[in-house]
């Protein structure tokens, strides 16, 4: 396989929860909002949830979106951010986050 | 410190998203859908979303529910499961999972 | 199913990476050592690498194990801890870390 | 801030276990495998270990790889592919991999 000219993925999930370290405050929310502003700003599909931010887009797109949001917290002053993410990407069908949901509820509903 | 008798701790949340490996359909709904009947059963506070699943409790609890998702996934037939997760704890204040999604909308909406 | 009576598995594998939020200093080191020496009184095999701590055992200990690592980090002062983890288990064969690597180099050094 | 104009990290790194959906064996090697090469081939620096693989380099590089690894397992004929990745930035200091675990490693000997 040629490495060199492959491409990323045409269209990912990820969903992530990032953290600043060495601030004096326990809080996370005002970092929280700055990644928000940034995936605002990039046009990509997100939605926030209590224990992170799920986005949907190509992957090139995403990973630049969620790179901009670290760049984004180091320069309202914090010196490190960490962040944990799950990135899921698939050829043999688009399935939408609200999709992904309504299987498994279907799945409960029939009782099976 | 004695770390023989520290205990874990007494409230933590934990987001988790579990994976069947070597099955031959592509699709876990099946998987998750298991996941929530173990989570349900086990009496805590549980969300589902489209990248994974929030649950509320004591550790040891939490830890004990998802270690029997995986034992659930296993006797459906599953050789290999992998999950992946994280978790906070904290012992400066009690918030809930709604609680925190809104301080983050109050400071979006706040327009600093 | 029978929810209430399974158990957890009876060995799984660990990867996680604790952080401590709140703290003025950027640095997690101290906090790393303090989650060696949690895991040296556990009894459990574990391996320390430049990204995090992968441990081995029964998964009630296992995740005890890191419980305990955010108590004895609490302990110390941090008032939030957060851990991103990767958890395995498997019911077809026992693997150990190390074999997990050499199958990889195997199938790289077979020019495959 | 304007985050149209903002950049990724110069410098990141990347832990990472990507994982094969939909392939009848529970076996990753070959897919792990098959990342390796495609971050031999990246240039990066990294180093497999038994739990994931850890890559460092500028965030739009590493995360280009890490797609490529995506595109890399999706060529060789699963449809699906998940990873979990922790990945870091820092602005205050360069630490490398062996560094940060030699400050764990000296701590600990201290006795401290």
């Amino acid at each position: 396989m040629d490495y060199q000219s492959i491409e990323s993925p045409a269209s990912c999930y990820v969903d992530f929860c990032l953290v600043p370290l060495g601030t004096s405050s326990a809080s996370v929310a005002t970092e929280v909002a700055e990644v928000q502003k940034v995936l605002k700003a990039s046009g990509l599909k997100y939605t926030l949830h209590s224990a992170g931010t799920t986005v949907e887009g190509p992957w090139d797109e995403v990973m630049k979106a969620v790179g901009k949001a670290h760049t984004a917290v180091h320069k309202s002053g914090v010196v490190r951010v960490q962040t944990a993410m799950r990135v899921g990407s698939r050829t043999d069908k688009t399935q939408t986050a609200e999709e992904k949901v309504k299987r498994v509820e279907d799945i409960l509903a029939s009782g099976k």
